[in-house]
């Protein structure tokens, strides 16, 4: 029988969840997938993911590819799959690709947003997508500290330190500071991220916004190649996964 | 012992509640306040509620009004009463009133938002905050027909058939359309509102939105002065109620 690829763009609220990655005990976003393609596709199914968000992380676009036998049409999948998912996960688009196309070695560009909501209490209709502090933050000290972090550097200083990665230099093409209202987003895309890279940078623009670190210091931070010179590690639940896109897929629009 | 009244900015995500009012069962938010203040200044405590909204609508600043004889000053009740609420609770700000100090019967402006967003399939991280369609809408035309209802009219088209009123009259200062990405936000200002009249309201423009009906119709649905020349009353999810001033604060602020 043949077989054929297919990509999901894969959008969640990660609240509930135990992360991406499958897990035996705790949901997840890839064990969830997994039950209700193999339900679906009368087949076991197992997806590649692009992007393994951590347990709490949101995603609005996040990539997975699984192969299968069956003859529903790939760009129907997304249709029958939202019917069978829990509401917190939606398939956003379904399409077929080459049969050697894998999402983790084609050059892309992700675009994550840390959602900050300032105020004296906490606005509950918020809660669940940003993350709360009554500080007091200057968006524009975070928005010069941020100017620091765009372009091609050793982010070592902005990776958790049991990671295992052969390169810690990544490329950011943008890192944003916007206010919205009572919010602050940093809107940050770039080629790679290193793990809990977003959620440093966030805890580290934080701190610059709340006045405990100049903006200018953020040069010696990616020159210490140390964990410990950056901030801490900001909350899950203010990260969301807004934009994958694939660098081929950008130039062919382009054209 | 000297009794003092006390005025509560409440903020709550509706999705869990059976909406404002005391329930015997289902829990309400007048239920989780009544019982969280109560324990808190050790006397069995009672709140008025300015706008006793619907199960699954949202607030960002309801008010509420209680007596107590306790000697916490009232603008620190709000930081110890938020220590005892659940997370989807919040007291924005609490203040001391005068005893005849009432909510309901003081001139006031209510603004409520009804968000849509709109797009081929449900966005998980938005399904809480509005209601999904995948029409196609045009918010032009919506604007169109939002326009009609500016202004003091008799709204009985706009209210659920089996309310007790008086009277159906009420003025609306502002009723807007506006685009924030994917989403349509229908924002609405006024003196009062009638039982479900907001939903009422977004369900219509909805179906002018869509093309079922033009938007000079709304002058002959006022005019009919009936539920049925109206649209469907859109669902709770995507009420919040935004804002409750009063007017003879906003007087004063002005001054």
């Amino acid at each position: 029988m043949e077989r054929k690829r297919v990509r999901l763009t894969v959008a969640y609220d990660g609240t509930r969840y135990h992360g991406w990655q499958f897990q035996n005990n705790g949901i997840t976003i890839e064990g969830e997938l997994n039950r209700c393609l193999s339900a679906l596709l009368q087949e076991k199914t197992e997806v590649i993911g692009a992007s393994r968000t951590d347990a709490g992380v949101h995603a609005m676009g996040n990539i997975a590819v699984f192969d299968t036998s069956s003859r529903i049409p790939a760009e129907k999948i997304s249709y029958a799959l939202n019917q069978m998912l829990p509401e917190d996960i939606r398939i956003q688009r379904s399409q077929e690709v080459p049969n050697d196309w894998h999402p983790r070695k084609c050059k892309s560009r992700k675009t994550y947003e840390y959602r900050i909501y300032r105020a004296e209490f906490p606005m509950p209709i918020k809660r669940l997508y940003s993350y709360f502090t009554y500080h007091q933050l200057d968006e524009n000290r975070m928005r010069e500290a941020a100017a620091y972090l765009v372009g091609e550097h050793d982010f070592k200083s902005f990776c958790q330190v049991n990671a295992q990665v052969e390169s810690t230099v990544r490329t950011l093409y943008m890192v944003q500071v916007e206010e919205q209202g009572a919010e602050i987003v940093i809107r940050i895309c770039g080629s790679g991220f290193l793990y809990n890279m977003v959620r440093i940078i966030a805890g580290t623009l934080l701190e610059v916004g709340q006045g405990k670190r100049e903006p200018e210091s953020l040069a010696a931070v990616l020159e210490a190649k140390d964990r410990s010179a950056a901030g801490p590690t900001a909350p899950a639940r203010g990260l969301t996964l807004v934009k994958y896109e694939f660098e081929e897929e950008m130039e062919k629009r382009s054209v």
